[in-house]
């Protein structure tokens, strides 16, 4: 069987560094027979052709999709939807659905509305990995080896959907988890999105300063590491801020009390429980850090 | 005169991460004869002279310092003042007395109180350089190299004086600025001081909640790099955060406004103004980077 194509047809929506990286790594791990990939521009998937990341740039979403066996949502958030409505019409009997969305229960619900009653044919996932750099040119085919990709099946799956998706995502040489749609969102809150937006927010806060360029001067590694998810893209962490929302407001909200009594103690001087906050912290960081070690 | 010593004896107060470094570049550069080392524990003092840090441990703070060039006070900020106020009486009139403090007005109050009429012989420095590990065994001769080291020079030193703590850093190998203490806590505030207690929180928040393995569990690359510095020294940090307290504390709540803002736009559904935001922070971020990486 080694060398024999898992999937005959895969069709990619977005052939960036997350949708780009998974096409690498599945033709690279001869899974696919024929990778087609549809792009906002021409001039990004005339980039994934030259890359060798895309066999060839769809035009007719219909033809490209009704015999395809494996479609990958990887667009913006914000653009989902509409994909899923033009995708919805055409699937094939054996047409598999997946995402890659970082957000899980706007994705379900858009898909809910959109396939009707072929939401079985739809598994929705969010692959744990990223860079700040996005677009064809970031997309790597190792880029999902050794990390989690988060499944988070619906009632309507069939255990073969399920499957296949999580056979796509192993042969990208992932480590497949899976959640409910809400519990992937409110821990992806305070994890993934909450970070970055306290990162945008410091970045921002100097950046509107008149002596910025004395302040960034004297920036140093510890600054480095904690802005690096600062220099993210604008549209995508819109687009994930807007889609899980109230999660991500009670997670702000819960680091805006931990702020004021963190305020609280440096107004009244008080080292010690100063000192306890830094230690706990401490403590729960390196032992963090010593299990991924392991891992 | 290559290879003959800039400083015939030097005393380092602490012989972790700060002292142990710059005792390992300056005698890697040839520009210490003996350098004699305190520390507040005894294993600390056997780490450091098993690691060839110090050449001989020092137990008679008169003795050692009346016939010291240099001396280095390199212990958390808490423990200087005690550190002056030993050293202070026993100054040599070629004795220079520098710091390593991460805070500055603080370090320069306890000066003026503890040297008196010896002011003009202690030179101010923080060198900006640092890492999550502290301890004699973190030491590295390479620390300093192409970091920056600000110097706030006093009024009362002589231009010899501040020539020779250059002299001593440049040796290890940093560029050297100039700022006043007061501008530069409030310059750290910003840019250094802030985002460890932003980071400090958030993992505090996490770590006292009852699913924090679960959470720990899916967070990613973006969470290490935000978090690298919540595994700072807990003691360091807290008596950074209490000498520049007030600075810390503006800087605190501009921050805090500016969730407050992030706050309204995410509450109003407004993915234009957070998108606007979140795109001067990346630029401003991807500018700095461009700059670190050319510099």
């Amino acid at each position: 069987m080694s060398g024999a194509p898992l999937f005959g047809k895969v069709v990619v929506f977005g052939v960036g560094l997350i949708g780009g990286s998974f096409a690498l790594a599945l033709k690279a791990a001869r899974r696919a027979g024929e990778v087609v990939g549809f792009g906002r521009t021409l001039g990004s998937l005339n980039q994934a052709l030259q890359l060798g990341i895309v066999d060839r740039a769809g035009f007719n979403i219909g033809q490209e999709v009704s015999n395809a066996d494996l479609v990958l949502i990887a667009t913006p958030v914000g653009r989902t939807a509409e994909i899923m409505a033009r995708v919805a019409p055409c699937l094939g009997a054996q047409t598999v659905v997946t995402d890659a969305g970082s957000t899980k229960e706007d994705v379900v619900a858009a898909a809910r509305l959109h396939f009707g009653k072929r939401i079985g044919q739809f598994v929705p996932a969010h692959p744990i990995a990223g860079a700040e750099n996005s677009g064809a040119l970031a997309a790597r085919v190792e880029l999902y080896r050794h990390k989690q990709v988060v499944l988070t099946p619906l009632a309507e799956n069939s255990q073969e959907s399920i499957a296949r998706v999580r056979a796509a995502w192993e042969a990208c040489g992932a480590v497949i988890r899976e959640l409910t749609a809400s519990e992937h969102d409110r821990i992806f809150a305070a994890v993934s999105h909450l970070p970055h937006l306290l990162s945008f927010a410091l970045v921002h806060e100097l950046a509107r300063r008149e002596n910025r360029e004395l302040l960034f001067d004297f920036a140093a590694s510890g600054f480095r590491d904690f802005t690096r998810i600062a220099a993210s893209h604008p549209e995508m962490w819109r687009d994930i801020c807007l889609a899980n929302r109230l999660a991500l407001l009670d997670e702000l909200d819960c680091y805006r009390a931990q702020l004021d009594e963190l305020r609280a103690a440096l107004q009244a001087g008080d080292g010690a429980r100063l000192e306890e906050i830094f230690d706990v912290a401490r403590t729960a960081r390196r032992a963090w850090g010593e299990s991924r070690a392991k891992g």
